[in-house]
This record gives structure tokens, C-alpha cells and sequence, in this order.
């Protein structure tokens, strides 16, 4: 087992992408010649070739496999709902835990139904960071305990990691990390959420726009959008994403909220998210948009905007079929077929 | 076990529809109530939620279920070959059936992965169809022949049914299909297929102008276009198409040759493809273009091109963890969660 990852100061990420490991090219090559055996024309699986050799990079073998796959869903509250952004009371982020945690919610159904164990990470419900418009959301003590709450979550057996969240009010976070990474107006990154109208729409970029006023010069420091907006399960993803690359295990992104997360690591260094695919493509407007800032194409597009990982989830089935063609296919020689 | 389909007369599938049966308006509007009750933000599914409440109509049940998933994938020959429309020779055709028959293929595997039994319906592959640049590809007697084998292959117990194909040169029967019951010209259809190169597009594009030329007086015929440019394997897809039909049971489509087949359908009357739906977009790039001439949107989009059913087995993971959502989440009441 791998030693595990822990981040003793945020200042260490600007010196940490040299020190992780990177996808092995040797066995990147080898799966691509395997798919250029194979019997199907050259390149007639389209993105399952691709899914299939970006896994044979990470496990660092020609035929990866995906045995144990782990889904963590981390989930953290918001003193910026004191401010009214989401229409649902805050007690939903303990409910939804609780409904996570008897097999109710999406995401239960859909770990089932594609072979991943589930766990939920609840990060101290009853205490929402602070309201972000009147101080940092987060100090630099509760970024790194709630990053390195996330990276001791990561299973050090797992194949792949699909990564999710739930918290009321979080797609105003996530609209202000990705305004505070990768830049552009509140309003350009702003949606929907959970249900809000207009007004509602209207009052996250006004919140946002505070924000930003008010915490410039924390934005200037190596991920300082999460001191600035939080939240627990944002700092969490980023620990687990480390944590995961640490130990060469291939991650799963979900939708907005959770790329919002990651785009803080990518705005310290992009390569930090080699090892990351993204889920699906979420309807929330900010998310194809976000994509294309760091440089990440979906598996999935089904205008889901649900978060919980349920996007990483969906994609997981996805992957374990390019996986299964991979692995399982006969190549011309084998099967006696003339290749042309 | 219903009565098994059979078509006496292709003149016949001009009446068909108004009787063959219709989705469940009743069952589909309660899984719609049933999406709205469950522990997520309306609509925050997506598509998972329009393909939940799709299947809902066909079986008639507020909880549709998958526990029969039917591929059938068919294959023929093509005399058109003769005239040199694909580089691969047609023996190609029964190698392939073989490798579907010992299991070492993409759909194998896709099926597999994605919990689909797999049948493989060989028609005359000895028996080429006529090279329709010298005349019809097939006669009457031969499309009903080959109509009534596929609906003959379809397990009456399924709960969905896969379609898919395999046929050397059938890339450029579907472009000359599509072109027949779309319009357009031949350039606007004809793709690479299995690799074809410049002049081999051009060649496909050729040979369908002279088929077009040809068969104009076939082609005033409803599915005339199957006598025209045949071939087998497309006419045993519209009769599991209208065999499943028959028998409520819903279809996943596979890419540009399948659809091309079923369009021949929708060109007598679009209602008989209404319990369709098509499984992926095909990186051919004729079928984005038929999709939208037939109404259809596909499930997934990988930039496949393979052919033998594996968009639609991949799409069916997709219908499973929908179904998944659907009939396994916790409704607002069930879980206590506000629902705002």
C-alpha cells in the first residue's frame, strides 16, 4: 500500500506536480498498438480507444482493469446561504447525506448499476464556512484538514476514482472559484443551481462580484479561492485528486461544481489534472464553458445537472466498456480475419 | 407469447401502423409524476429521466425493467462489391461472423459489459445481393425473405431489443438508402466506412448516382428502396423493427447503416420507427444529417464507426442505470428531504 498523501501547507502544491507521477508512456503505447490490432478499422471506437489507452497510461499496463472502483461524494455547508442564493433550506445538504446513506438518492442507483462502492463524506454539516462576502470563507487550517479529510478517503486499491459533492448553495462556489481561476464575469458563470429564478440568478453574481472585490489579494496566492469561497467539500475533491495521483489511480470528475473544485489545482498547474477525465458535460451553463478552460472534453453529454457524482458515474459504465473491448477483443491474427 | 409478425406483401406496411400498437400515454405520464416525486431537482436527470419515461410508455408500466436485453445483429453481402466500394474483400463478412460466433468482437464485448444476449443471424452470405448498378439488388420474394427472418430472430420475452449489422460495402447501400428515402445527393451520404479513400468516396458516390438513375420507378414503391439497393441485413432490420412493434417491445438503433435501414420505414410512415430509439451518433458523417431528417436523437456520441450493434449495446448501460434511477430513488416523502 502507498504511503498516503497529506498537504502540510497550500504554498507546497506550487512545488508538488514535479514530485507526483505521471501517466507511463510506454504502456500508453503498447494499448495503442493493442487497439491498432484489434478487429474493427483503426480508430472505429472512437473515444473508447482513447478512454482505454488514457487507462493503460495511469495503471501503467498495456491491458488496465477497473476491479474496485471507488465513488466518494463529500459534502460541506455554506455561510454564503445566509445571503438567500439557493432556494432550499441548508438542513437538505444533512438530508441528502442521510438519503445517501439508506440508498435513496441517484447516485446510490447509479454506483449499483455500474459497479461502484460508494461512500459519503459528510464535513462538518453543522458548521457552514463563512459567509464569503464578509470575510474568507475558510481559514488556511480548515482548507488543509478538509483536503486532507478528502485524500484519507481515497481507497489506495481502488482502479479509478470518481469524485462527487452535495451542498446547499455550492454552485454559488463554484460559480466564484471559476470566476477566480480562470476569470470572465460573475454572470457568465452563474446558473441555475438547484432552481433559482432570475432574481435568484441575479443575486449570486451580485454576491459573487463582492467576493471578488473583497478577497483580491487572497486570490493571488497559490489556491487561494478556496480561503476565499471554501468550501469543505471543494478543498476535500482537491485532497482527493492529489491523494489519487499520488498513488497513480485515475479520477473521475463529475459536473460543475466538481470541476470548479479541481480548476483551483488546475489554476496552480495544470498538471495536476493529467490524470483526470471529466464525467459528463452538465447542463449548468458555466460547466461546458469551464471545460474548455482547462483543456477537458466529457465522456458523457445528457443535460444532467444533478452533481453527487452522478455524472462520473454514468461515465464509470462507459469506461468499463472501452475497457472490455480493450481487453477482451480478438485481434486479426487471433480471430483469422483479413484486415485489408 | 404473442402472435409472431409476419409481413405477407411489402405493399402492406403502407396500413401497418394504424395497427401496430402505440405507446401508453397513461403509463408514461405516471413515471413522469413519478421523475417530479423523486429526490433531485425537476429535470436534473436530463435525458435519463425523457428515457425512463420513454421505456415507461412502451411496456405500459409506471416501472419499466430491463431483465431481457435482445441484440440480434445481421449480415450480408453486397454484389454491388463487384464494382470495388470497399477495400476490404467480402469473405471479410463470414470472418466476422465467425468472431461474433467465438465471441472475440467489439459487440461481444459490449454486450457483455452491458448485460445484452447476443445473436448473430447470418442471411446467405453466399448469396450476394445484385450489383444495382446492373439491376434491383433483390427481388420481392427475397426483402420479405429476409423481413420475415428478422422478425422471426426477435425474442418475443425481451424487454428491449439491440440492433446491429455487419456487411462489407453496406456503407455505401446505406448512403444510397439514405439518399433514396431523404434526398440529397450521393455526395452528401457517402462516408469512409470501413477506409475507404478519396477515390474510393468517390466511386461509392458514383455507383449510387447510377443506382438512383436506375431505380427511379422502384423507388415510387413504399421500401422500395430495399428492392432497389437491398440489402439482406437491412431488410431483416425493419422486420425486427416492426416484429418488436408488434410486440411492444422498444428498440436501440445502432449508427448509419442501421438507421439508414430503419429510415426505409419511416419514409412509408414515420409512426412505425415512434418506438425507436437510436443509440448513438455515428462518426460517419451521413448519420448526424439522418438522424435529423428522422427526428431522432441518439443516446450517446463517442465518434464511433463500427457498425454490429455496439452504439446501441453502450446506449443500453445508459437506458440501465436510467432505469436504475428511476425505479430505485427515494421519493421527497419517502427519504424526508424538503423538497423547497
Amino acid at each position: 500500500m502507498t504511503k498516503t498523501f497529506t498537504l502540510a501547507a497550500m504554498a507546497d502544491l506550487e512545488t508538488l506536480a514535479e514530485a507526483l507521477p505521471k501517466a507511463d508512456v510506454a504502456s500508453a503505447q503498447a494499448a495503442t498498438d493493442r487497439q491498432n490490432s484489434l478487429t474493427k478499422p483503426p480508430g472505429a471506437l472512437g473515444q473508447l480507444e482513447e478512454l482505454a489507452i488514457f487507462m493503460a497510461g495511469w495503471q501503467g499496463a498495456e491491458k488496465p482493469e477497473i476491479n474496485v472502483a471507488q465513488a466518494l461524494v463529500f459534502a460541506g455547508n455554506h455561510g454564503i446561504c445566509d445571503r438567500g442564493v439557493n432556494p432550499f433550506p441548508q438542513e437538505v445538504t444533512a438530508q441528502m447525506v442521510l438519503n445517501f446513506e439508506h440508498g435513496g438518492a441517484a447516485i446510490n442507483q447509479l454506483c449499483r448499476a455500474n459497479g461502484a462502492d460508494l461512500s459519503v463524506v459528510a464535513l462538518d454539516l453543522d458548521r457552514p464556512t463563512n459567509d464569503f462576502t464578509k470575510g474568507a470563507a475558510m481559514t488556511e487550517a480548515e482548507v488543509l484538514s478538509a483536503m486532507n479529510a478528502g485524500a484519507d478517503a481515497v481507497n489506495p486499491e481502488a482502479d479509478i476514482l470518481l469524485l462527487g459533492e452535495m451542498g446547499i448553495g455550492n454552485s454559488t462556489v463554484a460559480a466564484a472559484l471559476a470566476s477566480a481561476v480562470v476569470g470572465g464575469t460573475p454572470e457568465e458563470w452563474v446558473g441555475r443551481g438547484t432552481g433559482s429564478d432570475d432574481d435568484g440568478m441575479r443575486l449570486k453574481s451580485q454576491v459573487i462580484a463582492e467576493g471578488l472585490s473583497l478577497h483580491q489579494s487572497l486570490l493571488a496566492q497559490p489556491a487561494g479561492a478556496l480561503l476565499a469561497f471554501g468550501g469543505r467539500e471543494q478543498a476535500a475533491i482537491c485532497g482527493a485528486v492529489l491523494a489519487a495521483r499520488a498513488q497513480g489511480i485515475a479520477v473521475l470528475l463529475d459536473g460543475f461544481i466538481c470541476t470548479a473544485a479541481a480548476a483551483v489545482l488546475h489554476g496552480v498547474d495544470p498538471a495536476l489534472l493529467d490524470h483526470c477525465l471529466v464525467g459528463h458535460a452538465s447542463a449548468e451553463p458555466g460547466h461546458p464553458k469551464l471545460l474548455a478552460a482547462i483543456g477537458k472534453r466529457p465522456v458523457v453529454e445528457f443535460d444532467m445537472r444533478l452533481g453527487e457524482g452522478s455524472g462520473a458515474a454514468l461515465a464509470l459504465g462507459i469506461l468499463r466498456s472501452a475497457l472490455a473491448c480493450h481487453n477482451g477483443m480478438a485481434t486479426f491474427a487471433e480471430a483469422g480475419v483479413s484486415d485489408g
